[in-house]
């Protein structure tokens, strides 16, 4: 019925599994997900061998995925490896090994392939145009330019956190001047990229568990209000004071910042060298955190095999119809509310002068206002705010996404006290009057398709001097829709000035 | 595949209707709801005649909640009808004119009947053995004795909400003779009932609208930190503020208390006096709000249908099963962590000396503990904590409620910060202290099936002077399990004052 794929990526640090489902109305969702930080690529040195005490901890680690592979009854297992093995000459003779341990084969990538898979995890479930994307791993750092959603240049670099940190760094104390000589390599490898310097001034996507690292740190100390860490933004002076703390502290200490982990804390300052030399090279404004990279890559490479590029044609509309099915919403009605709501937000421009961002919202509000009822249905409105904000809708900006679980939170004719000063990291006072503003179009949809089947066909609005007149052709007559809309009469002229009349098309 | 049942409920202040649907894996989730307040008694006076103002009303709603059903696919239609057609003269043209307008074919049924669905409704979703019920409806009152979760004695009482409004006091101004008479009234109808008086002392169930309406204020009042109103207890004195509230205000001021709506302010207070009478009748110490009744008590009989009592054994149980099929949970785990938790648990007794009530929490934070991976594998402890909060999971006193929530909150190596003090009104240091013990034997238990597939059959404790030393029976080298379940010495020696030893059993 439906197909269950494992992804399995063994890196230089750590060996990550996630296990992914994907329905037969075309869903998906992670089931679960294991990583252990075996560090495969320890002691390998300048002979460039993987030693026999760091093989017998990834083959353990991977006898022991191995069942949770099983357990989950995956039909695909997808195995790959990356600069570790890439790098090392006994890797045909490890991968052996491997393969007669524990049945699993790996496909060893090139850092061209690694940058792809990630380019893949990012582009479908980030909403952006062009963007640099940077994944800092252990052994490796790749950097791709994505221009019109597609790969431009792509180059992979032969360094990240655990080789900077034995050549530049001390796991313990770190110097000023390490840190110099440090930067000075990077830069210099920076220079060597033709194409890199013409890409100044774009965004800049960091992907991998380092740089999630250096939102964490950020987040806990600004109590961040959401939990996710896919979308979050950091620009320089928030990157370097990350960097600062990792660098200005000895690894007893590094070990204790809030956000920093303690089996990366020893090469955390390697891995985060090179993100801060790129946003200062780049004079990028931004770095945005994606939460997803190589294993969601294969995944969505797998999800669309039947296309050309691997990529989806709109982030936003496949991750909010991925969540509708997901809460076993009824789609015929969501869909028809949003159309309701649509065109009363098109008729009444004239009212509210709103562009077309913030019909955008008004669109995924519309489809997502009833998610919360698989939770409950009294109260489904708050379970959807929370549902909202937590089932990772793709394609918005935090703060669109935060505006989003209000639309959701209020669509209903009852009371929501949680205060948008709750959120005043991501949204303001204007924010929340927008949110005033969209909302009603939703609460107005809601009640016109109250009855769930569509009786009102569509809406037609005619503006004069006092009033908006809305005309409304249905089947049945609409009397009680009519009734119900007008218990917004009163919200409807604070906002927007003017009455509103209800009429059945003659 | 599945079944769809809708239920329309027809009273004499509102019509209600909720769709059901029945799962092929025995689960069950509330779809929709809906609900008019029609007034349908509304001027049948003492010649017991149905109005045709108000019929139009119940008929054009009707038709309506047709629609929403018939867009919901719904495979059967129950429908009920009480008190005010049940008394009504003509109550045989009207259900024939309902049948005419509308198809549907509505079953009058007797007070006693309505009891038996209330205490149907009550039995499958509180947790309780013995106690007394009461449902005011608006023309009539149910109170039935539960002995040993099976009804003893039941009565229907010709009064309600609208009736003795109409008989005693005013719509707006309520004087205190006008309270006098009307409790006097009710007291000699108690006093009538000769069953009534040996019922002191059991709490008291509230079902209905009204009752879930002196809920709400007194909600309202304290901030109360959940949103489900079921199992809401309160004590006399509570009761009796919101009833002094409410008969002390004139009708304005009335539908202004936070709480009660406003087409309900007018016959509020009739419709609480009966149960402020039968409190203080009984000498109860709580009176305890089902969210559940009538309804609710029509689904379960068409659910249980192949029972002969219509009730399910273990409320706690069914309810928590429905859950974890809900969320699509994997159950082979979830059951083999509970498990492994309540081993250790049982086995460690002489060290923590907890009983039957923790080791029922334990269990169902074992159970419940992976539900948030629905939304989002990442954080899923916290988004368990949300939906065990919101899901409603039957058979909990709100204080065990939460203190499950937390245990699915705490199941992982992971933070969480929502402090106990937020739910202080339900928990305390010492509930929080519990949770603390309980939740090391769920992250144990987790730990010990990390890998999802049973490899720790089962676990032998010895307890020494110093040390509890834990032998493991497993299938293959339990070593990873060992290594992660070690990483809870500390936090197991400092709450039970042991050392934690592990080992494979040889």
């Amino acid at each position: 019925m439906c197909r269950k794929l494992a992804i399995i990526d063994l890196g230089s640090n750590s060996i990550r599994v996630i296990i992914m489902r994907i329905n037969n109305d075309g869903s998906y969702i992670m089931l679960d997900q294991a990583k252990e930080m075996v560090r495969l690529s320890e002691g390998m040195g300048k002979e460039l061998t993987l030693k026999s005490e760091p093989i017998n901890r990834t083959i353990h680690t991977l006898k022991l995925f191995k069942k949770l592979i099983q357990s989950h009854s995956v039909d695909e297992v997808h195995c790959i490896t990356t600069a570790a093995v890439r790098r090392a000459k006994n890797r045909y003779e490890f991968l052996k090994t491997v393969k007669k341990e524990t049945g699993l084969e790996f496909r060893v990538i090139s850092g061209e392939k690694e940058a792809y898979y990630d380019y893949l995890g990012v582009i479908n479930t980030i909403d952006i145009q062009d963007c640099i994307m940077i994944d800092v791993g252990g052994a490796s750092t790749e950097i791709a330019w994505i221009e019109n959603r597609l790969i431009k240049e792509v180059i992979s670099l032969p360094f990240g956190a655990v080789i900077l940190t034995e050549d530049f760094l001390d796991k313990d104390i770190i110097t000023k001047d390490m840190i110099k000589n440090l930067e000075n390599y990077i830069l210099e490898e920076f220079n060597n990229i033709k194409w890199l310097k013409k890409a100044k001034g774009l965004p800049i996507i960091g992907v991998g568990g380092t740089i999630r690292t250096i939102a964490k740190v950020d987040k806990k100390k600004i109590k961040f209000p959401l939990v996710s860490l896919h979308n979050y933004k950091m620009n320089i002076e928030e990157v370097s004071e990350v960097y600062k703390k990792v660098t200005s502290t000895k690894l007893k200490d590094r070990k204790k910042i809030p956000g920093v982990s303690k089996d990366r804390a020893d090469i955390i300052a390697g891995g985060i060298a090179p993100v801060k030399c790129l946003i200062e090279y780049l004079e990028s404004e931004n770095l945005i955190i994606s939460g997803n990279g190589l294993r969601e890559g294969i995944f969505f490479e797998n999800y669309l095999k039947d296309r050309e590029y691997k990529i989806v044609d709109d982030v936003l509309i496949n991750s909010v119809e991925n969540i509708l099915k997901r809460y076993d919403t009824n789609l015929k009605h969501s869909y028809h509310v949003q159309k309701l709501a649509l065109s009363l937000f098109d008729q009444t421009k004239e009212l509210h002068a709103l562009g077309e961002n913030e019909r955008k919202l008004l669109a995924v509000g519309a489809l997502l206002h009833d998610i919360g009822m698989f939770v409950d249905y009294y109260n489904h409105h708050k379970h959807g705010f929370y549902l909202t904000l937590n089932s990772r809708p793709y394609g918005l900006e935090n703060r669109e996404l935060v505006i989003c679980a209000y639309l959701v939170a209020m669509h209903r004719d009852k009371s929501f006290k949680e205060s948008w000063r709750n959120y005043k990291m991501l949204i303001d006072k204007e924010d929340y009057n927008l949110i005033k503003k969209l909302s009603i179009f939703i609460k107005m949809a809601e009640k016109l398709d109250r009855s769930e089947y569509g009786n009102i066909k569509n809406i037609d609005c005619s503006i004069d001097k006092k009033a908006v007149n809305i005309k409304l052709n249905s089947t049945y007559d609409p009397e009680l829709e009519i009734v119900s809309v007008m218990k917004f009469e009163k919200d409807f002229k604070k906002l927007f000035g003017k009455k509103m009349n209800i009429y059945r098309a003659s």
